[in-house]
């Protein structure tokens, strides 16, 4: 895939994720992703995200930095949210907190195959 | 800078910090560098690192996935080391940790100009 291509595919991801269309998931991540060197497959992935959207109802994903460089894209995401209850095992309870993901995914014929993501849970807990 | 120039700069800063040459920390890193949105300027760039080699003696940078796509390089870096007393706030007392970090670097002008990291500072409470 070029950078262009590579780069269209995540933004539609990405959109993908914020209008929770999880019937479609499977068609921008890869059967056997893996996340963070463990592989959790495309079922895994989708859990994941749908749990996400349940701890936090206002969940959208804001690209503040995109770098590609094929089959890579990297990228820094901004979170603004309220999380109802529990966050990262933090007692969040509806505050309203900022953070970032600093996150690479590895592209393979189209979709993601491979994401090694760190989430700032520390700034999270460092707003309660 | 092109994306051999930027590549071939990284590795020589991150060659620098390995052998912790901090009189040449200057020709890396520009004199109003921020730091995830603060401007911490060289000098406090170079005592953050001073800090870092005085709290883990065995500190070593790793590069495990580097993406260039200029103005910015992203990086996964890997730690594997023993901290000697408290790092992150956390009482490591000399255990050995395993951690990674992922960081955005943006050049200009040869040298690197704003960093935005997250380091899983999760993981290394996870160990303890």
């Amino acid at each position: 895939m070029t950078k262009t291509e590579i780069t269209e595919a995540h933004r539609a991801y990405i959109a993908c994720l914020n209008r929770q269309d999880w019937e479609r998931i499977h068609e921008h991540v890869a059967d056997r992703v893996t996340y963070n060197g463990a592989v959790i497959g495309v079922h895994g992935y989708r859990k994941m995200l749908v749990e996400d959207f349940r701890a936090i109802p206002d969940l959208a994903f804001n690209i503040a930095l995109l770098v590609c460089d094929p089959p890579v894209i990297a990228s820094r995401l901004i979170f603004d949210c309220t999380p109802k209850d529990v966050l990262f095992g933090l007692p969040v309870n509806g505050k309203r907190v900022r953070f970032e993901e600093n996150v690479f995914y590895q592209y393979q014929q189209g979709k993601i195959a491979a994401v090694w993501s760190i989430i700032d849970k520390a700034a999270v807990a460092a707003q309660l």
